[in-house]
């Protein structure tokens, strides 16, 4: 009996470091359905992150129309294919490596695309909408969802599509579904490697003994 | 046996939606000290976030040393003393109706500063790290303890005093310890507010049956 409700607890309810390093970058998706109240729950999370003034300038447009998704494809990937024939220097090797091209799949793919939007109008609008951002994220691990933040090139285009008044952005479009993606997770550096202590100055390598990690 | 495993777990893990609601904004700490191993925590949990190109922009500085703190409280309210002779608009009611003043006494107060640098050699640097900050406050709202995110009117200043690179921008100052501020979390629009189908018109306000609030 405790150990059932041990599993059952342990299933349910994670230390946030789980969660987190679960979290993985994901393009392919399942056809699976994705419950609108799951999707529901993971905006109420995102919503309650902190901005400046409390303005809580970001808006979710949730699209599962199929027809809908195809239009913000097409209209995503006239603009991928120019921006990917103009690429240079890193950015190009980077790409290039992880197989990313200007196809974007994922966009109709999904079961849900994710359009979220920031008003222009507050301070901090970019800011605290990314804020957010990392709160939807980990519910969505925490759902068993998977998605990328993809950053089109030409937001103001899929703003335009969608009806989206003037002082909103379009910050990323998420698509949402089950993970059908077998890549690996990218790797994160150490933490010795990012972290300083009253110095600009690596300080945490020699005292490894005392990370959690 | 089962009844005190399920206390323990449920003490210990929370749903995501429990620990978002219950995070606020603090401004008052308490004196108790905040344990290094919480806050390198929070740290591993902000860097499993995703980035731009995976680059990872993010630079942890920890402040625990008190003469550095006065200083960086020094620095940051010679210019909000400016900052907020010049105020005008929603802005400055908004500062005045919430006690806001130039001055910063959390800079002082809190056991731990926290500042957050991101590289500005990477593409959404800006978005990628507070997207980890997202990360971040959850984890330490986890481990029960409190901050604002604060930004400075002098990010620059700061970053020079700390001997950060030209790179690095200051993305935030957070004052974190135990919470000692009596204020409730400021209210939060509801989801129908926000949160739309398809098209940029409400539609969950006629379908709050379905939401999870």
């Amino acid at each position: 009996m405790a150990a059932k409700l041990k599993s059952f607890w342990k299933n349910n309810f994670m230390h946030l470091l789980e969660i987190a390093k679960r979290r993985k970058t994901v393009r392919h998706f399942k056809s699976k359905e994705v419950s609108l109240e799951d999707m529901l729950y993971c905006i109420e999370v995102a919503k309650e992150a902190p901005s400046g003034m409390n303005s809580q300038p970001w808006r979710f447009v949730i699209i599962t129309d199929d027809d809908i998704k195809k239009n913000i494809r097409k209209i995503c990937e006239k603009r991928e294919k120019e921006f990917h024939e103009k690429l240079k220097g890193k950015l190009k090797e980077w790409l290039k490596e992880k197989h990313i091209t200007w196809e974007k799949n994922f966009i109709e793919e999904a079961p849900i695309l994710l359009l979220i939007f920031s008003s222009k109008e507050f301070p901090y609008f970019v800011q605290s909408t990314w804020l957010a951002i990392g709160y939807l994220l980990l519910a969505l691990e925490e759902k068993g969802l998977a998605t990328v933040t993809y950053t089109p090139p030409n937001p103001e285009e899929v703003r335009k599509y969608i009806g989206a008044p003037d002082e909103y952005k379009l910050e990323a479009i998420l698509p949402i579904g089950y993970s059908a993606d077998e890549k690996e997770k990218e790797e994160r550096k150490n933490l010795e490697e990012i972290t300083y202590l009253n110095e600009w100055k690596q300080y945490f390598k020699y005292k490894s003994h005392i990370l959690s990690g």
